[in-house]
């Protein structure tokens, strides 16, 4: 198998908590390449023979404009994507900034047929037990209506390739009523209708995470929101229930014998531990970890990105795109 | 004390919800007026005293266009509105459509000096035992700068009457970069940055929701996504929670052991069930209930209602707003 292309220069904590989730990738059993300054990131002696590094001199900040990317292919995370187009990985990851990510993307692998922009797609846990396709979650704002059609597009073929047959589609709104909405959902929404996916009409967070829709599409920078709340209020009531399980030595008690539980659950609610976000429309697999990743999301992200790559699923959701 | 008038015809499940919850806070001891069809709202034997009717012979249907409240005087939510305004009743509660109740609410009882349009607020629980005031939860939608402005100066009126000082306010964004943030959101930092606030700049419902800051501000369609998916994600995690719990015999067991625990988490995880926003900037205390609540919601937003009414805390609003 090709090595996963790693951008061990882009996040909050690089590249130390890259190196750390690439070497814990890596002694699973995933071959992967860290992308990034070679002084930074010599091999030391404990390294498994999997990693492997590939050297780009340049780095963008977090402080930088995404655009920045566009005359420095020297950049870790153009070098990334690079390696990728040129058949010498088999996906990439990186953690940097979005804007960055999807331009580094676009420039060195280019869009598929009859996309325009790539979109960020992330999976939430539905309360069905189904799973909620949101996109884009953050690499594209202020879009035009004929840009959320082609992210609804995108979407369907995404939830398609992941087994989900004729998948319905929701457009994020403020209510389930035709007449609320921001101008840009009013205008969006007889175009998504007369698109010929199946979509089921307005949709609020709230029944999209009841299970209403199975791809719910929006603005970036509402995805990013709506993505963040859940986050955050997840969060706050995980820190809740343990304050009150904490109280009393009852609850002490109840905690130790519920201890399985509570990890399993925990697992299923850590929304960050799923393993970043799916860049659907590049000529290749890319998955945006979180900008805050430590090691353990880093190594998911690299998971991710190895299931998606070992699956054929970029194969998968160009049929299902273009059928 | 006056009584709380109660929109008794707004609401996905009025009158009877509505009149259900009315009953309860009734006998709890707050005086309440139900406005709506006399025909459908007669006083039955075992109502309370403390439960009186007031007739309004219209009704607003959930799909109408909320500039029909214009024309319609005598709808229960203008009549509602009416009792404020007349010095009738001490607070309103509407559980119908957000923008009628705020188009009724600027009819009949006006705007606050300096303030273009009342804003929808919201209060969160944040994960370090704080508050979070969201406003625009859902009234406005596609604003212009300068009203996201006069948000931020109603949500610091509201904190500082609730007693949090020298209130830190933030700017809803998909990232802290200056640099991020949709057209709306880098016009509207500047000026906000201008104000005299006690502005820590762009923040994310992730950070927002950990402490941050104590106000942050939207648009009300973005808010209105903030706050349900903050819902929708709780309601998923309780959903999976409880899955865990029953799914091994020590988990019952532990269960058993942790029912108070758990009682006092779902009480303060409950974010329907903390009664309703409060419509700020209008001369009179208005309380939007949820469009989907039952008995216990509807109680839950009559008791908001009678407590901010009761401790004079729309004077003290005005106070903070104007000095």
């Amino acid at each position: 198998m090709l090595p996963i292309a790693v951008d061990a220069m882009g996040g909050d904590h690089a590249p130390s908590a890259i190196v750390a989730g690439a070497v814990r990738a890596a002694r699973a059993g995933i071959p992967v390449c860290l992308v990034g300054d070679p002084e930074r990131l010599r091999i030391g002696p404990g390294w498994p023979a999997t990693l492997t590094v590939e050297p780009a001199r340049d780095t963008i900040e977090m402080d930088e404009r995404p655009i920045a990317v566009r005359a420095r292919p020297d950049t870790s995370v153009r070098r990334t994507m690079a390696m990728v187009a040129a058949g010498r990985a088999s996906a990439a990851v990186s953690c940097g900034h979005t804007g960055a990510i999807l331009l580094a993307a676009v420039l060195e692998l280019g869009t598929m047929d009859g996309v325009e922009r790539p979109a960020l797609a992330t999976v939430l846990p539905r309360r069905d037990r189904g799973r909620l396709f949101l996109l884009d979650a953050g690499a594209n704002v202020d879009c035009r209506p004929e840009l959320l059609v082609s992210f609804a597009r995108l979407g369907a073929a995404y939830a398609c390739s992941e087994g989900v047959e004729r998948p319905r589609i929701g457009l994020l709104s403020n209510g389930e009523e035709e007449r609320k909405g921001n101008q840009q959902v009013r205008a969006t929404l007889p175009l998504l209708r007369a698109s010929g996916l199946h979509v089921v009409g307005p949709v609020e967070p709230t029944s999209a995470l009841a299970g209403a829709c199975d791809v719910v599409v929006c603005d970036g920078f509402v995805g990013n929101v709506f993505l963040k709340a859940a986050e955050g209020a997840v969060d706050t009531v995980v820190g809740l229930l343990r304050e009150e399980i904490l109280r009393y030595r009852t609850g002490r008690i109840g905690a130790f014998l519920l201890r399985g539980a509570l990890r399993r659950f925990r697992r299923r609610a850590a929304w960050e531990s799923t393993g970043g976000a799916l860049l659907l429309g590049t000529r290749g697999t890319v998955v945006v970890g979180h900008g805050r990743a430590r090691a353990p999301a880093v190594e998911n992200a690299i998971r991710t990105a190895a299931q998606f790559a070992r699956a054929g699923r970029l194969d998968a959701l160009r049929h299902y795109l273009h059928r």
